[in-house]
């Protein structure tokens, strides 16, 4: 189980490979939303997402031999690209297995970043059947998304520097707001601010109607969504919380929060015009919260992370004249 | 004259008021220059632009009973928002004449930032009689945008974060290639590095057809522009190199670089692409340098700073639609 030891080390094995991602604000954020908004540029990180560093940390964290045959991942898009470039990196093999119809953008780059891609029809393949034909036949070791404890460890450094930042900022107490999906990145904040700032408290962050965490942390066990696509938040969109992350969170956390897409994409555009950071909407959920969602939150200042960036310019750009 | 201490002094003054902007990088940007590019993403500084730290070095450093009268500032845009909030935040007054055909964003930031925004034609009004008449009236304290001792320090901070990062990133040498318009920041960054990282060269970069500062660099006395409108860039149009920092420059930088307007918006979407921050056209020009004018350059990795973002959205739109 990931525990704070198992974090530092994991903090330790990334040392300067990610990026310790600033703290943003602008006043005109605050204005909007009442109270004061600092946002976690996670964007920023190596492939623009926090994916890479939970890669960096699952990757480094295998014993050389294991490491050298070779690592797989199942994935839409950032966790794809951030296992990618840890391999190639580490001068390792890596095969991602993505669905044909992921976003042309995560599928280019994850090949970028030096990966082997094999595509899948989602309705018609099964995807957990190739890709363990593909381990056997090649002896990878695969690389889950958020049911991992070296993978929750690695995301779990974002925590650490959350907890580092925010007391720099003097931040004494605060809601911290995270995009939630698997629940990875939500759980392992969570466990390192248990250690290192327990005046923060976890606020898991979704799109309505995917909202499979808050759902599940209201009534107590996994609870699952009814659909699995159809979201403009695709990079945090899962069928249940995972079998590790929920635990954690359900004694870790506070009560999730629902935003809806088009909160997302305000979110998502008033980044852009007043942080000059690029998120995506999934990452934008959290901010969207702090904006739009003040009943529903309890401290003077929240800290919302922002964790990916790899949109669509398409998107941005339509969003731009709605919005902007 | 600004030297090393009256840096460290500005950076003292500074301390945590303005963000330490991070280096970042991509290997798809790698790959296009066929060199390694880091970009200092200064479009991340308060207001935007890394005028907030010049703004907030002159303001702090006036003795306290002048600060408290006010500051006035000529500013088409983002030294006007530096100087702005800066002011707001030490509690003082700020006026900044604009001229009325500055981008809209510009104006309507500089009033939320607490400034009072006084608007002059620029074809039939003297900008400098308008802002004498009222900075006599109200005994107000004129901050230049970059003939100023006071702003080229607290632009030099940026200097001093380049060579730390720099180091912590493994960078022994390197061209540092910095947006330009009347070179506070251009010879502030000089300095810095004069003094922590002579390995470093600072290497202006502007639009073509407003290369003044490359002009008077290679002619060795200070040149014109024909033109003070008509660029995109217009964060970084002067009509020559300042009296005070074109010396600095003379004695500190290497030649000049000028990029094509399409260099600029290409490295603008290349940078929310990639890097997944916002950069006007203006800030972008030195990373179109680092990627497009390779043949210029002298260094294996080179530092890009990307000085602002705050670019109008439908400028962004229109340049992703073109290059994305």
């Amino acid at each position: 189980m990931t525990d704070i030891s198992m974090i530092e080390a994991a903090r330790q094995r990334i040392g300067a490979h990610a990026i310790r991602t600033p703290l943003l604000s602008s006043p005109f954020l605050d204005e909007i939303a009442g109270r004061k908004i600092v946002v976690k540029a996670e964007c920023l990180q190596r492939t623009g997402s926090f994916k890479f560093r939970g890669g960096w940390s699952a990757v480094s964290g295998l014993a050389p031999e294991t490491r050298q045959r070779g690592v797989i991942a199942f994935s839409s898009g950032n966790h794809a690209q951030g296992v990618a470039l840890a391999a190639t990196l580490h001068g390792v093999p890596s095969v991602i297995v993505m669905p044909h119809d992921a976003p042309k953008i995560k599928i280019e780059n994850t090949k970028a970043f030096g990966a082997e891609v094999v595509l899948y029809d989602r309705a018609n393949e099964d995807r957990d059947a190739i890709g363990a034909a593909l381990a056997q036949e090649r002896n990878l070791t695969l690389i889950k998304p958020y049911d991992e404890p070296l993978v929750i460890a690695g995301q779990a450094t974002v925590g650490l520097e959350i907890a580092e930042q925010g007391a720099e900022y003097g931040i004494a107490e605060a809601d911290i707001l995270v995009p939630c999906g698997g629940g990875g990145l939500t759980s392992g904040i969570a466990l390192a601010l248990e250690a290192r700032a327990p005046r923060y408290a976890v606020r898991p962050c979704e799109p309505e109607n995917f909202d499979d965490v808050a759902r599940s942390l209201a009534s107590g066990k996994i609870e699952r969504n009814d659909a699995l696509s159809g979201s403009i938040c695709d990079a945090i969109i899962t069928p249940q919380p995972g079998n590790i992350t929920f635990p954690i969170m359900k004694s870790h956390c506070g009560s999730g929060i629902a935003v809806t897409e088009d909160e997302a994409l305000r979110a998502m555009v008033l980044a852009f015009l007043r942080l000059k950071v690029v998120v995506e909407p999934g990452g934008a959920v959290a901010l969207a919260a702090a904006l739009f969602h003040g009943a529903e939150l309890k401290t003077e200042t929240v800290i919302a992370v922002a964790s990916g960036g790899n949109v669509d310019p398409a998107i941005m750009a339509s969003a731009l004249s709605r919005f902007a």
